[in-house]
């Protein structure tokens, strides 16, 4: 390892404070040191960015998406030092690491056929009419057009599907802006082999250099550096609402403010309805025990709180409760990790009439074993801390009147998801609260836990404040292309003037809307 | 005139400080005063709104458009009411009110054709795959829902298209938003009249009370407390830098930061080309000219600044310079719309190497006259305040080589608009500077000038900061209405659970994205 910052196709020279990774299941800390970019490297990478930009938004979408394909099979070839490298920083096991790897490139792939497909861009043409009364119509055609470079914060709970070459830079890289990534500092080491991989692409593909740098150093000072430059366009983050809302804070402040997608906090609601607890409550225990406990919790779609309707919830309880007691605390990602998620779960025990459901196991250092707090619905809408995220495998069940329920339900703040198990007649009986829920949330899942977020064409990863900085995006999922684009109009243009996406004679078979309707290539 | 504002179904009393519009052609103080609302009664317009929202979001697409159509009809059998106050109010002519008002209907019914056809809500299907390995791929479909409440401030420009009933009250009505209006102080009368024509058509609807209210009162007190009022997702303003700065600001520093949709400041570069210039420096002129001053130069997109190829200005500066001298001043909407031109074009003639074109006519108190400035590019680089708007008939022509003009461009902050003249060899030798006013503006004009916009599917009225405060976004044309949306999905949902839009049956009969290929209905 090299462990030095990627300015464009240089590195970066060891001058400045170093910082190890430590790796969370032994305490161990690892080598090598990483160094902080100098301020003069931070403003390279930057000023790289700015240059390829002209050049990288030019290219054809053929261009990037060969680009695109060519990072995810540098990626794979690279898996074997990936694994190796993240099971010590980040404590994950190999297997996830393959499948988040997989999921990747698969998510690489996916923008690549989305750029093939070419509709993404909602490419207009509205032909003119001369004699239209009282004006005339100009020729008017449309597209989106990329906003320029894009900083992506690295999040600590998924090293590869939402770091260096994760959704924030796939979709950006799609659409033609350049991406400055700041790496985090729980696995620094993935994120020097991931972005040797996108580099070695980019200089397959011929790519203008500073399309893609990768800066080490903290989120304070190069983070707040970067999204505080005039040269940077958007920003994408995942992390803690802190952190999300200082980002957004600083790009709302600046002379020129930009949009922030912070992926930030989100509690996931669950409901589960009273019919289908009297026909599977202890198959509905075990699924949302799964939900719960899978990757020690540390997932932005962890069902934080489930609301129970009173009389509905014992045979629930009793099988959660033994499954709870009997399970095995896991490795966090890392040792503040480790020290919020026993904070939030002490803060949260210590309200007046919360009760606890723990494991019986003993965690060692760096863990974090399972919880479950129990209130009912009075005291959850007395105690507004009660709905705030406590990261890892921990989740809240309140207990009350199916109108309590629906009042605790209307009391919460914007949710990535929620979630509801019920009979079709309890579906039924339920629309009111549904209503409720879709307000609230950005997926509604039916008979289903959160966790498990799709990477596809209709997925809504993004609900509203404060599960994310901006509810109108999503961080999965192809529709993610639409947050580094603004739709740039052509009027009276010559034929020869106009991207190949608007000429009339439809060069890149696209489909297109023609006058008004939609319509095939 | 009742001269109070409408809180849903009811109206204000007049219990707070009064407003009198004036006659900017005659200073006369008219008739009656429009009372400021009290805070209870600010209040309960957002409660009704919030009310509304859960019941109008609900309604079908086709009753919301028929809601829109009713608006129309309503507004025109108003008339002659709204040409006889809005000339007096506001120093426009008769035609330019009949001819703003059927831009108004004209916007509400293409919305309501928008929500006919059903295209933009961007419907999603993405069918399970339950043998898919890794892991199963569950049932996903997502579409566009409504944000909230939106609060919508009028133009002084704009007394109909973007005001009470205009661009951004059309948008936020067809997606489903509740709106509350602001009204601007400059035409009260006028906003009386429509927000009467408004609410006649809700009730004939059978519309929730609280979908629509007009609020007077002053920006910083009425205004202000409703962008600050966690009830209210959105805003639209349209007005000056200063005064949507100050709304984004409002809004990024709430506990939930909501989205501001603020068309503020451009000065809308035009660029002529050697060989054109040669060949028709009149015409250009002259067609310069009547840009510059049609409606007294009072349009967001009125051409500020013109750059011209150093050697080949001078027939087209002869022909300008003559128009100019015997322009006839315009009577301004308002007496402090009136000032600060005086004090802007002062500012503009005070820079050290910048010449004054002036028109020879004298112009009466409440009036503007046309007005060119002239410097080299030199000049301009060297000041960046020359970049500043002159709400007026007032433009700025930077003369220099090829070279300084290209730096010129890039200098520039983000413009509405961006218009290019020349031949097919003028373009082709262009393509940086086309490549640089492509990333400056939302609209790039091929031979002609920037004002004038097309109420249309491709319409881009909207670029970087500052010439709006999210380049994301149009206010004009139908794309207008992806500013009040988010998207939602719905994971594994009974066919009965889903909006119209999103079952297998396609009742609604509408285009829709199926397992990643758009298909037709």
């Amino acid at each position: 390892m090299t462990a030095t910052s990627f300015i464009g196709y240089s590195r970066g020279v060891h001058n400045g404070p170093l910082s190890h990774a430590t790796n969370p299941a032994t305490g161990e800390v690892m080598e090598p040191g990483f160094a902080s970019p100098s301020a003069d490297e931070v403003e390279s990478a930057v000023q790289l960015a700015a240059a390829a930009f002209p050049a990288y938004r030019q290219l054809t979408a053929a261009t990037r998406a060969d680009f695109m394909r060519t990072i995810a099979s540098e990626i794979e070839t690279s898996i074997d030092a990936i694994w190796t490298r993240g099971t010590a920083e980040t404590g994950l096991p190999e297997a996830r690491l393959r499948g988040e790897t997989a999921r990747t490139v698969g998510q690489l792939r996916l923008f690549a056929a989305m750029l093939d497909d070419g509709s993404w861009l909602d490419a207009r043409i509205e032909h003119a009419q001369p004699d239209r009364t009282p004006l005339p119509k100009p020729d008017l055609r449309s597209m989106l057009r990329p906003v320029g470079p894009v900083v992506v914060f690295c999040a600590s709970n998924f090293p590869m599907a939402y770091s260096v070459a994760g959704g924030d830079t796939a979709s950006a890289l799609a659409t033609g802006c350049p991406v400055i990534v700041k790496a985090h500092s729980s696995h620094p080491g993935v994120a020097e082999i991931v972005a040797a991989a996108v580099i070695r692409a980019a200089q397959q593909c011929g790519m203008p250099e500073g399309v893609f740098s990768l800066l080490y150093g903290s989120g304070r000072d190069v983070g707040m550096t970067l999204v505080k430059h005039p040269q940077i366009k958007a920003v994408g983050f995942t992390g803690s609402r802190a952190g999300g809302r200082a980002l957004m804070d600083a790009a709302a402040a600046r002379p020129e403010p930009i949009p922030v997608y912070a992926e930030m906090s989100s509690i996931n609601p669950v409901v589960m309805l009273p019919e289908i607890l009297a026909e599977k409550a202890p198959a509905l225990a075990e699924g949302f025990f799964q939900s719960l406990t899978m990757g020690v919790g540390q997932f932005c779609t962890n069902p934080g709180l489930l609301f129970l309707p009173e009389g509905s919830e014992s045979a629930f309880l009793e099988k959660l409760t033994s499954l709870i007691h009997d399970a095995a605390p896991g490795v966090m990602l890392n040792a503040g990790i480790c020290q919020a998620y026993l904070d939030a779960t002490n803060a949260t025990v210590a309200h007046e009439g919360v009760e606890k459901i723990a494991s019986e196991k003993i965690p060692a250092p760096g863990q974090g074993a399972p919880v479950v707090f129990r209130c009912n619905a009075a005291t959850f809408l007395q105690n507004p801390t009660l709905t705030h995220e406590m990261f890892g495998p921990a989740s809240l069940i309140v207990t009350g009147t199916w109108e309590q329920i629906t009042a605790a339900a209307n009391s919460l703040e914007g949710q990535l998801t929620a979630s509801l198990h019920g009979t079709t007649n309890d579906l039924a009986a339920a629309a009111a609260l549904m209503e409720i829920l879709e307000r609230k949330a950005g997926r509604i899942v039916f008979n289903g836990f959160p966790t498990g977020v799709d990477v596809s064409h209709s997925m809504v990863h993004g609900g509203p404040y404060p599960s994310t900085s901006d509810g109108r995006s999503t961080s999965v999922g192809t529709m993610a292309a639409y947050r580094f684009c603004r739709p740039v109009a052509w009027q009276n243009a010559p034929q020869e003037q106009l991207p190949d996406e608007l000429k009339d004679a439809n060069p890149l078979r696209i489909a297109r809307m023609i006058d008004g309707k939609r319509c095939d290539p």
